[in-house]
């Protein structure tokens, strides 16, 4: 007979039930878990500060190991650890930046795969500056705006800007990969820079039209940071976000990008942004985007797993 | 001129506007309708408790006889009577089972055709025993989960487990086929028992892939019951239920099943289970499910209709 | 460095901040806007006397002129002007009737092409009539219902009948393309009397089956009016509608229809109607259909412009 | 041992579980209920459609008898009837007041006291019609305005103007007590047309002040009508309404003035109005109400009860 | 300068962002808090399972020590301690009173005043019979209801049986002063058997009639329980419950209460029951009462703490 | 007759219907409004940057004039002007800060009584920082904070310290009466601080006991600027903020706390802070706190005017 445990809605919710550590403090496991609950960067609707609790009590129905309708047992083994949210201040964005990064290096010292759960966009950019000793870091973005923008809303550090950011700051971000791009308007600046960079600007239509053709694009033999805007997702999958774009990505989609990203690479960190549990009152959005994390895992922990020095 | 009746939102909600009946009172119907309030035996977020009642409302905008945009008319003439719902006790497991599978063998000697109403899953154990007389019975189930657990967190009436409750009491439950099966862990014990009595598991990938193929592998001329659970469905198609699973069955695909399976069978009896419509301010999770239950009723009655005797 | 502007949760929400006019004051426009909140003649669920501000506020999120992915600019130089709403009586629907269609010719003789903000679908018939003397006007419908009634609930006037009723009162409606019908029940006397004049009702299941047969449907080189019941789109992708019908439309499939339209006639009109702002919190239902008016005013502008005049 | 009864939330919910009868039935009650589900007079946030169900539903917490902790028990014995909601066509106001007229008509032949379940305000005017013929009729209404304004928003049959109507209409509604009057803003001319007949126009400033002078206004050995349009309480205690006004009556003030009426009158009927659930997730607005008119009615039949010829 | 500290929505909420334990575990505490997450015995509108985590959560805004605006500083030095929440089965109440009495016997030995969060008030019997041994255990009881029923619908462990249950096994349970009395309907036989046991039944009149009056008859030097079922309060004060009445405590009113009994008595427990965050999207419900139960133990933590052994 | 005006929820919503102007134009007015959607930099749950709009859509229930139920006609001949929203950056406080201190400036200058729309608390300093040009200023604060801190999570803009920034910036500003104060926790050094500066700290049980005093300790004859946050209300009366404390304010006590002020002083400035209407799906805080600030400006504008020079 088993242990008993714990009920979803019961018990204190740390990611996964993974003990809780102080980021800074003596522990090592395979995958650490870093909440970055700052969302005063976007324009528009707010809620992504509660997503890092949101997404740790959802996580609550997907404990690892899992065995598949397949028989595969997955994830057995692999050691969580939650290192809680970054301290933030109020207000104070340099403040805020300086402490995510330093705890997201912290993180990441400690772990082989680190886990951020932002967030609006922004948090991108310091949680980056994390890996600026990774050689040839590549990103992966799933995202229905481009978020390479130099300034908006006259500031620089918006939920429209955390790559260009990145980019100035990182010469080792050598490019970045955006699939599920959609929308009426881009910013015809960002765009260009992008491409002079030699980004991978996927239209969702190519995702639509030929998937298969999108994985190919993927990089391949690289250390690949995943970065998941939520809104990269149909808003109907996903409806808690504060700025959905119709006609994105299905779920199976998102996590065929993923999947096939992880396989190919070595994944050395993880963010998932932009998710607003307070617009979802199903609370499918949280739910969903809990699993997508462990899904991504899954894929993470079974590939083969040499680091890359590139 | 037609007679004037009342809008959708007027009126005492029977379902379907039928006659309401006593259980075992005396009266004769094509369709007898039973709710099943009952939902503490799920492990998340209770509210199928509120789904017969809602269900009795969504189907007052979708009141028979229906002529379609083909011409054709159907159900025209087929008598429904609403049962009202068991009479349940306050916890006590065993006695709600009792009175609802009494409630359920009235019903069911009393109408051709029984539609209960959910309840969360664990609802289709008491309701199967009612038709232990059955020969040959099978039954078609829609859903993200197997449902076929022996014990879960310490109980061998959840919402885990009807179906092997079931099999266990009655020997002439012979199959059971699952369509939309999807999620990161299943219970290998459960899995490996429901291979070894033969049950046809099919996972959600095959009806993506390939509908036809599923509904090929669907029973013929056999007393087939249905019992869908709505987390079968896409949670963007119904976002109102207890534990979503992504990529899920559209209602087309879900109804295509039921079409599928209802014209080739007898069909003995409809459950809808783990409807939560307290997840979903839109109510549309109810609305759909109140008009599946209609068009499933719809095939049913446009078959052949002779009894199966096996 | 560009001129600070409002976020969008902020500012007076005139339609895409256009300036505010006055229906029957000294203006001119490419796009005149107009609001009906008028939501009495529905017979479920109200809230589309909400939309029209809704839409306006939702309408910030995409202020014109956009730059594509594709570099490509749209709707520069296109001048809005929002000529606010109606004033509608409380009940009084003949009143209400006679200002709508006021206000609506009012707009018409002073922009290129009006936007019209409903309010449930029996305001077509009202805005209809502010196009009585357009040459062989036509009409396309998105719409999961006909919308062809005589008499519903005891009344000419219910959501049910405005094309209809349009129909009766304008010799010069000579034709409705109605793209996204669905349902269980359909009023045969209404379908027979649409097929009788010659109307094309086309079924949702044609438009899953063969877009393009379906685009080769649509009018081309004529005067055409734009009706968008957002019922026709699939409720999980536009949940805040009173009476939502499973399988319907993307964004995608609708804005096809609607662009294929846009491109091979002439635009007079557009309504947009049904939306129930109330019934989706995440409130992506209005930001959608937002984007579709803007998106629609993309194709229109796009378009060789000559005028038709039959 | 007591017979088993449902649970509220299940079963069909007829007022208080009592038999469904046909207004124009061969019935006799103590209490004979009626729903008008009309709440398109309004002009502000609709709602109160969905009324009449909601109370039912929530009156499943409050069937009578009752004996309260002091040992009494009250309504044993009452025979309760429900004669579901008045059979409304969509709009056309005229015929719905004819509707509701008849319907109220029949159901007060039928019963000793009808207990009518509104809709917006404006149906106090078809209910009072069918009180035409009682003696000497007054009026003690509970509510933030006093709806007695000729014309509103260009039609004379709005929730402001019931009143107005009746007393044009009926000779016998001899006065009106209207309790609870706040607001910024009064109809001057509703205001000196209502003086000029007697009413006793009561302003929650005196309740606040002097509850037992308010009670000695209410009229003595009459025939009395209560109407309570709940915006007369306080928006704390029951803020599902369209136009709440701050510092309303408590529960506690707002019964002592119905108790007292009650007790000192014959109560010939009773309306609740400009109930709109959908404006509060608690209900406990709808719950409330429901007990509102359950205790009012304990009082009602724990008085002396001759019927008052006049 | 202070040392940075979470924000509320910040960090994994502990109560009080107290250390976390094992009930069993090696620990000492003043305050030592145990979630009950147990809703299953309620009749009504469940949701009280999600309250532990939600009162956790909003004392994130309540981390002592306080000092007031009269410059008093309260709970400095006091320790808590959270010991998460009791591992609950799935349906098996008798189980689930097992583990919840073990896991409050446990808590209990570790801590000077544990802290109990419900639940419905079922679990009220499982958590008093922890202090089976406490000599001359009085319980001050804040409650609508008197929950001393025998048997209501068919079980004897509804939420409307803890203290009958409790009085049954514990004989060293002496006396029960129920406070906020009020409702139309109450069990004879339960009022009849609470009276004889001598137990003080005070009614919500009392309280806003004369609450000193009410004050004086609280025990006095006793050892005393504190149960607060939330629906003592006004439903406008606490809306998130699941069966409101309406006329009850401020929140002044009950901490009135609670502060005079802590005074004057040692508190040897206290649980908070009933609160369903769910139905309460302000959220004021659960904010409020976390507040309530740091106030208490200011309470209790500023009386003389000497203990009782009667 | 009257001219027909638009229905609460038709037309575009300027405050009170008032003209729209630019904050510089050339504009003159008795009341000028201004919106200041700022909100990041309070701790807890935002939304308060969707009250500007909030509050003007819900001024279209009270346009004035008003004609009260004393005959007595008010806010006749005053004209409004409506100056939009600051246009406000993402993120950049001090650039935040100069723009709103900027428009309020501009907006001051050309009306007699301008009113703010915020916006979190921390909008009062730059709001404020627009008055340093008036002698002997006073500022009457409804709050249940004081929000007179140094710094706070590391920052010293929050929303916890717009006085303490403002009375070190702006020698005129001479005393603040802050009405309402309450709850567990204070900062000893704010309160200290404010104290020395001989500020009046009027805790909410002053309030409760003597109204009449408390009206008695306000300012006589100053220039006075009130600041409304919207928490200094109870929770129960306006649910609508992020950080609620039970036993507030009741709506009458505001309005006589205001009203006494407005009476004895020439007012200067009004603003409304920190109601998030998302947190209140009754609307009912945004709709009485529209009512407040035109039931405010009644009090002012029959007041004796002549402006205060000191």
């Amino acid at each position: 007979m088993t242990q008993p445990t714990h009920l979803t809605y019961s018990g204190i919710p740390t990611f996964a039930r993974a003990p809780l550590v102080d980021p800074q403090g003596d522990w090592q496991a395979d995958v650490g878990v870093l909440g970055v609950p700052f969302d005063i960067a976007l324009g528009f609707r707010p809620g992504a500060r509660f997503a890092p609790r949101a997404l740790r009590e959802a996580s609550l129905r997907s404990v690892p190991p899992f065995t598949g309708l397949d028989g595969v047992t997955r994830l057995a083994g692999v050691m969580f650890a939650d290192a809680s949210d970054v301290i933030l201040p109020s207000l104070e964005p340099e403040l805020a930046h300086q402490r995510t990064t330093a705890a997201a290096r912290a993180v990441r010292q400690r772990c082989r795969v680190p886990v951020f759960l932002g967030g609006d966009h922004s948090v991108s950019y310091p949680l980056l500056r994390a890996f600026d000793d990774v050689p040839d870091l590549h990103v992966v973005q799933l995202d229905a705006h481009l978020d390479f923008t130099d300034v908006r809303n006259d500031t620089r550090w918006s939920n429209s800007s955390p790559f260009r950011r990145a980019c100035e700051a990182m010469p080792n971000l050598k490019h970045i990969t955006t699939v599920g791009l959609r929308g009426l308007r881009f910013d015809p600046e960002a765009v260009a820079a992008a491409r002079a960079r030699g980004h991978a600007l996927i239209p969702m239509e190519d995702v639509t039209r030929d998937l298969a053709g999108v994985l190919a694009q993927l990089p391949q033999g690289k250390n690949v940071y995943f970065s998941v805007d939520v809104d990269g997702f149909d808003p109907a999958v996903i409806p808690g976000t504060s700025s959905p774009e119709p006609d994105g990505l299905t779920y199976a989609q998102g996590m065929a990008v993923l999947a096939a990203a992880a396989r190919q690479n070595t994944v050395v960190g993880l963010d998932v942004v932009e998710l607003a549990p307070n617009l979802d009152p199903s609370d499918r959005s949280t739910l969903l985007m809990a699993r997508l994390i462990m899904e991504t895992l899954c894929e993470v922990f079974s590939a083969p797993q040499e680091e890359n020095q590139a």
